[in-house]
């Protein structure tokens, strides 16, 4: 029989469902439709602090500043504004993230190494510090102790639905929480600390273990998903632990971050822009570990793929056709292809399978594509979503 | 002054705009809507042949029979197929493809290995080889020696304008010609020998240099462009050289083989499925050739910059955001985005420009990007496109 698991959802968990964090969100007139748009999270005694930040060589000011602080390894808050990135605003940009955390930490009462700053919107264009300032004074009057939706709802930019989870773990007969918030929508690709992500704990957790946990989630997680070919200069993810709760057993503590991580990225991807199908691709049979990730990568971000997922075309040439150039070694008259468990392709050859079973599988709003390359013992697995017309009209203006 | 080019178009040119060349096209069903689909071009003596094909690793039926003639170097036809890509058909689609060469050479008395074979159309789909056997009967009795233009349509798949071109060179009192068909719309990616290119000439050379010519001006040509990321599994350029016409210096053989494969490939791109925008992007100041590769291809490739140009948006932040994930080595508070003459972005962030008349050059059909990275040497131009919701709608479904 198959064990119970030590931890459950937390219904409408967020970030402020572990005991110890408040926070805020409101509307500081960033976004022209006067939606929230800067967001504040503090936990009432320093936390042990964990991130991992974007990889792009471009990166925005915000994740400059925090990735200073982070060294520290502590922390008290995390601000956060949407409707700018922050990023490709030169030395301006340096002074208005630093000014943010300084602002925070003023009113607070914490160095201003312990507070984080993210920001996510349009690249290249100047923050209005002056709107941000006069925010972040509102935040701190509208600081919550249930305050995480709010603060869901500032970081949102092309998201349609705020992305929030808690999970409550039964250890021992007391119970450590971990809640999240994240934003994604666009932008998104693997090999990222995806987007905006915060987490908090009220696990007892040094440092170093705490970044380990991280890193691993995130690597099982956020760096799986791919909404479009785009990496963020602006991708953060943070994780507060308050040590209220007392210390858990590391695989305790690290199943329960996988999962919080894991439904945070689903979330994203169900929510990317303008997507219609949530694509689950199983690769299997990679001769190595970087030909697996090779060959799933190129499947989720070929053009022509995604595009008959829309449609609902089971046309597994074009699989075949990126798995070709992909780049990973294997032999094409090997190659197995499955929608669900349907086989399409065997051999590298169609299968009898009726192409209107196949067409069922491809009509549902979320289904798998099983990939064997009979290459070799490497898999992968990776989350994606079918390109739309409306992607394209989403991203074609401001 | 310059000197006046030694070489020039040839109205209406095509592939028989070569002396001792003949081609047709006819339909022979492949396709549903009763088009031209299968097309047949002969040169009346044995040419001297080059080629190059396509780099993914699953390469269709037709392209490795081709690969294996091409070993002899010499060739008397090229038998070409729509609607059908004889790809990813195992057993049946070598005999199916090798079938169509002896068909040909049985019919116009040479060796099979002296006729090549091109397919284009989905993948993954047995070629109907009753039709196509039917169809090569017909082709051999509308052989003309105007044909090239059947032939251009023949080859056909979503392009919407046939792709043809031949040029004049004057050398010494006579002419030289060299002539081109081509057929591109989707899977178009750089690093490939395009998709289908039949080239001609009447100048004498050898098999060395001839390949080696072709070489040169496929890379930068065909390998310069991209439409969507997709490689096809098929891409073929055949060169037939029958030495009607005499010898040619190599260094003016060669640039005018450049004119004739830039302008093919630039009418592939103009004709990319759905496009509005035709985009040069030029890169400079990389730190190496590969560095300059994925740089200028990274914002080629990304969907949101391409959506962007697509809705005219000046939006160099994306550019800027696809240049850091590329993988090439730079300082971003260095680089320089310019719109045509206009600079958008300079040491990394925002110019005075005003936005309306970075917009004006983005409202044109075509335009230039040019991106000065500040860390090298090396530069490269390639052309590209806009992502459109019409190349969605398009690859949705068949």
């Amino acid at each position: 029989m198959r064990k119970p698991p030590a931890f459950s959802n937390v219904p409408h968990g967020t970030v402020t469902t572990v005991p110890g964090f408040r926070a805020a969100g409101v509307a500081a007139g960033i976004k022209p439709d006067g939606k929230k748009d800067v967001g504040l999270l503090v936990s009432d005694t320093v936390a042990t602090v964990a991130a991992v930040f974007t990889t792009n060589r471009v990166k925005a000011a915000p994740v400059l500043i925090s990735r200073q602080h982070a060294r520290h390894g502590s922390g008290r808050a995390v601000i956060v504004n949407s409707g700018n990135a922050n990023a490709c605003t030169g030395q301006d940009g340096l002074v208005h993230a630093r000014a943010m955390t300084e602002a925070v930490a003023r009113r607070i009462g914490c160095p201003a190494e312990q507070v984080f700053v993210c920001s996510t919107g349009r690249i290249g264009v100047k923050l209005p510090i002056v709107k941000v300032q006069a925010g972040i004074k509102q935040l701190l009057g509208a600081l919550q102790p249930n305050g995480g939706h709010a603060l869901a709802e500032a970081m949102m930019t092309s998201d349609t639905v705020p992305k929030e989870i808690a999970v409550a773990i039964r250890h021992r007969g007391h119970t450590v929480h971990i809640g999240g918030v994240a934003k994604g929508a666009g932008m998104i690709h693997p090999h990222m600390a995806t987007m905006l992500c915060l987490l908090t704990t009220d696990a007892a957790m040094s440092r170093a273990p705490l970044q380990r946990a991280l890193e691993r989630a995130v690597d099982q997680s956020f760096n799986r998903i791919s909404v479009d070919n785009d990496m963020s200069t602006n991708d953060t993810v943070l994780l507060l632990a308050n040590g209220m709760a007392g210390p858990l057993p590391v695989p305790l503590f690290q199943e329960a971050l996988h999962h919080v991580c894991r439904e945070l990225a689903d979330m994203i991807v169900r929510d990317g822009e303008g997507c219609t199908k949530f694509v689950t691709i199983e690769l299997r049979g990679a001769a190595s570990a970087r030909d697996a990730d090779r060959a799933a990568r190129a499947v989720a971000n070929s053009m022509l793929v995604k595009a008959s997922w829309c449609g609902g075309d089971p046309n597994w040439g074009r699989i075949m056709d990126a798995l070709g150039y992909s780049g990973a070694r294997f032999d094409p008259n090997r190659v197995e292809i499955w929608y669900n468990d349907l086989p399409a392709a065997r051999r590298g050859i169609a299968t009898r399978t009726p192409v209107e079973a196949l067409r069922q599988v491809l009509a549902r709003p979320s289904f798998c594509v099983r990939i064997h390359l009979h290459a070799g013992p490497a898999q992968v697995t990776r989350v994606t979503t079918d390109l739309t017309e409306r992607y394209v009209t989403f991203n074609k203006g401001e």
